[in-house]
């Protein structure tokens, strides 16, 4: 095990009904006077939020409420909410949703607590973050992670075109988090296999690190990697399985915490690789995309271009995940991409840009693309093998198809 | 993945040097008046100890000191550092050793808390704990996992004979643990191995659980015993190998973090077995040997005498562990068992209670044991497999050999 820091403080409540239990763990953590995040109307649908709010009124809590935020979540949403809880008075705010809602509710809480700042300079690197609200969650969606991690994705919709970028704080670390498989069986089946997409990207971004040696962290990866590749399928079969959907849920928790990449961090300080994910987040910024798809869409164009930086690690997730054996590391090595390709595949997800977008990218998107991946040419991305503007433009060429 | 609750908030510090971190972490936590606990010589001769006051004295932070905390840590001693604790005002323990010492700071902890209440009422259940002082600790042995974990043990010394009991609480939970593997590299062989034992026992307790349907949770279990029948005998041969001392340091930790037992409930809300821990504590708290030694002593008695409860975990252990194949689930099963056994035997660890306590034990000291394991034949122990008092002796006399 190499060097890192370790720091998850997240209370997990897991499992039928937890969702009763979200009003005395408010109190345990000091919440008086929440805002409620949400999303679409499945929430309202559900009768979830209902039943939420029904068990704060019950305990005394009050609460103020703020709807519609939008896969890709954007500033515009996060700019009123900050406005509502500040109005209201708010000490907590309580997301009811997948990782948008969360990311969202993160973000309400860091501007209302900071009325000082524009709460898009956290997210653009012009202002540091020191204190903010507690957030917790009633997690509705099994991919993000949002509920335990770190991180949070906002998409700036005032600029055009949209920014689309992640803050990573032990700020964003939620105070606590309700899971319920049962609150994701009316998941359709695209929103599954991209969640189930996404947790796998939160490892797999771990995995493949400049820095390897770290036994128990590999141990818990290929684990975590195995599940999905057997739960996934079963969930995409029915949706309520309550041993797959709880399977995945939890996952999807842990595939965020951190444990799955543990002493990865580079001598830069970097933990893990990212790059997919930030060539993703470009797509899915230009093409309002889901997240997970934009993923599984250049996984293994990525692949193939940084491998030989060590195929020792490729071979490594072929033997371990897949159990493959073979004559040659690069045998096994290129065997192991095609084999998580066919899974992302055979989810149902894109494994190309044209499956993704609906089009073959022309030249001048492939341009716009790496250029607004690279800042502009002004920085490279990647740990596993760092990628230059050219490298990013031949990885999204190579991924268009 | 069944119902649980998880919360672990204790940050990590983990690699060469961490030690250097102590004081910013105090800080980070609140801290500003600290007792350090330790336990005999090698905290002293070492430097550590030193090397700790320095950086806590550097930042400013006062200090009191107290040493000789023993294996099978004294409610006696506790008693003085409680006292020392109220006189000096201190605000914070800091362990500096192993699992004796971080269990003796959390009993300091408690009892210099709660000064209207007797500190050993909250072990033996007559009193509730509801607050503490933060305690926090720079690690020398991979073993106890006391460093995250939410237990502690204490051997009531003044009462014949004397009383070892364990409490479980959140308050348990230490705010941040300083990992650094090279303190490690002056252990004893003997001490490597036994912290090697109780690490995996603190694994295969929550594996033997009553629930089961947990596969995440059972990846988890059974790659960190996969890592510790690596790294363990590469540690025996070379006690400065990093990388063993450095997973089998994190191991220690994660294997009482609870993330190996998640789900494994069972109705009455017991998770995992823990039968073991039970019938090696009596052994521990009788002939005061060490406790990783005393499970490895009963740990093959136990599980022939419960395998056919469900022989389909132990195989489950057999296939997964130890790449076991055989024509029935029972083989399979039989030979899981030998292979654990076989392993603590190879680990120089005892596997019969005659090389564990010296000599055979007579009957009479079959029935004490008993009949203390039992309370006075007021408790079963066990989960997997509830054991009565009749089932604590035939487990006892089996392991007498």
């Amino acid at each position: 095990m190499r060097s890192f820091s370790y720091y998850s403080p997240t209370k997990i409540i897991f499992g039928e009904g937890a969702q009763h239990k979200t009003a005395e763990n408010i109190r345990q953590f000091g919440g008086s006077r929440v805002l409620i995040v949400y999303g679409g109307k499945s929430a309202k649908k559900s009768g979830l939020l209902d039943e939420v709010k029904k068990n704060l009124e019950q305990a005394g809590i009050a609460c103020a409420e703020i709807g519609g935020v939008q896969p890709n979540p954007r500033l515009s949403l996060v700019r009123k909410g900050i406005a509502l809880a500040r109005e209201f008075g708010a000490d907590m705010i309580l997301a009811v949703g997948g990782g948008s809602v969360i990311d969202s509710a993160k973000a309400i809480a860091h501007g209302t607590a900071n009325p000082e700042t524009d709460v898009w300079d956290f997210w653009a690197g012009k202002a540091k973050l020191e204190k903010s609200l507690p957030v917790a969650s009633v997690l509705t969606i099994s991919a993000a992670g949002s509920e335990t991690s770190d991180s949070a994705v906002i998409t700036n919709d005032e600029v055009e075109p949209q920014l689309k970028r992640g803050l990573n704080t032990p700020f964003n670390r939620p105070v606590f988090a309700i899971m319920n498989p049962e609150l994701t069986y009316t998941l359709p089946d695209w929103q599954i296999a991209a969640g189930v997409t996404d947790i796998m990207l939160h490892t797999l971004e771990r995995y493949f690190a400049a820095v390897t040696g770290n036994c128990l962290t590999d141990e818990f990866a290929e684990g975590l990697l195995r599940n999905m590749i057997k739960f996934g399928p079963i969930a995409l079969q029915n949706s309520h399985d309550y041993d797959a959907m709880s399977e995945i849920m939890w996952s999807g928790s842990v595939s965020h915490i951190g444990l799955t990449g543990l002493g990865s961090a580079s001598a830069k300080g970097k933990e893990g690789d990212w790059a997919c994910h930030q060539l993703g987040h470009e797509l899915s910024g230009k093409y309002d995309v889901t997240h997970g798809a934009s993923l599984a869409s250049v996984w293994g164009a990525w692949a193939r271009y940084v491998c030989g930086a060590n195929p020792d690690r490729f071979a490594q997730l072929g033997r371990k995940v897949f159990h493959l054996s073979g004559e040659t590391v690069e045998e096994i090595a290129e065997a192991a991409i095609d084999k998580m390709v066919g899974f992302f595949a055979s989810l149902g997800m894109p494994t190309g840009l044209k499956a993704l977008v609906g089009h073959t990218l022309s030249e001048k998107e492939l341009d716009e693309l790496a250029d607004a991946c690279s800042f502009g040419r002004t920085r490279t991305i990647g740990n596993f093998r760092e990628l230059d503007r050219e490298d990013i433009r031949a990885i999204y060429a190579a991924a268009n198809c």
